[in-house]
């Protein structure tokens, strides 16, 4: 049974999670998560943040060594025995660059990817998401000015350059950090319905780009990297 | 002496703080400060997270009886003996429609404003800033949708329907939630120049809408008011 016929009879999803790791971008997961906080009330959501442990957890890794920064405090760890997750938000950010930051993350992908029924992930969480190997064969794409090194992290990926957001079977993978907005604007309407995406939209007085292959970004990096 | 003038001489404005409160819009926060967390990257920032205690702050309101909403660890109390702030950025949220919940940013931004070089707003945080009085007298915005309210709170001050933003002084007020984001592009823009504003724009995949005057939800609201 697909992804899409399951939703037919089981409804939309109802259960997110966000998967955090020490320097994680902030719109990353805050411009994503306020959507699905805005759709919790009108339907009764979870929205669950994991971390490795359940200290919170800051925008910036240690060793950046700025006094900046925001700490989010986690609801559930990796290793929690409850898993009920059906959607798992992954986001990006200079912490994504770290193998061994990210390693609680790529194993619990790996681990929970089976039992999802989505997988989104927002600009460098591609590249988290590809050193697990559940994006090998499928259609994938990531932050463009990271662009070289994210798509070096899943050398069996199909990575699109040209897009807003890729969707590929049940899992969706966005552009850079505002990328993710669009992103889950489109998965509201997909599972919820065009109408309440827009009224969500219309009460964050925001204005969607609702083509996933329009990216004037992809270019902009080019010619950046051709100066 | 004006702010414009005092910036030429002492420079752009490098510490930051925003006021949290229970309730508070996730993106109102996140989307104007994740892009001084790129900032930060480039230049050195002191970004504060100011509450009324330092126990975290959730999106929610205790009596939103949701098991949902994300929690952000504060690192200054509004009683901090220790105030250096000289932009304060006042969020908005449905906690805000509670008097008592906000009282305690109310009190702070009346005791701060005298000291601040710049005071900014998203969406409903400008009803919050126009009861602690510092609005009156001086044009400012605020979300669509919470229009009467919000302007009720401020029957002195000269607000502005049609509006991404407006600036009068030192104080800037954007509209509803993602108009945060646009505001900060343009603040960043005056403050540190347009060409760093667009870098971190681009870095973000960020379309900015630089036309203070663009607002096609005052239009929208209207006619959904009308219904």
């Amino acid at each position: 049974m697909s992804p899409q016929a399951s939703t037919s009879i089981r409804g939309p999803p109802t259960r997110f999670a966000v998967a955090l790791y020490p320097g994680f971008q902030a719109l990353d997961v805050f411009g994503p998560l306020d959507i699905l906080n805005m759709l919790s009330k009108i339907r009764p959501l979870s929205l669950q943040v994991l971390s490795a442990t359940l200290d919170p957890v800051l925008t910036q890794t240690s060793s950046s060594g700025h006094s900046t920064g925001q700490s989010v405090v986690p609801t559930r760890t990796y290793a929690d025995s409850v898993d009920d997750t059906e959607v798992l938000l992954v986001p990006g950010g200079f912490g994504s660059r770290d193998p061994a930051n990210v390693a609680p993350v790529v194993e619990y992908v790996r681990a929970a990817y089976p039992r999802l029924r989505y997988l989104l992930t927002v600009c460098t969480g591609s590249a988290v998401v590809a050193t697990s190997g559940v994006l090998d064969g499928r259609r994938a794409t990531s932050n463009k000015i990271a662009w070289e090194w994210a798509t070096a992290q899943g050398p069996r990926v199909n990575w699109v350059r040209q897009a807003r957001w890729v969707t590929d079977g049940n899992i969706w993978t966005s552009s850079g950090v505002s990328a993710g907005i669009d992103m889950m604007y489109a998965f509201v309407a997909d599972q919820y319905g065009e109408d309440i995406a827009q009224t969500l939209a219309d009460r964050a007085e925001y204005i969607r780009n609702t083509d996933p292959d329009f990216d004037p970004f992809a270019e902009k990096a080019e010619n950046r990297a051709a100066k």
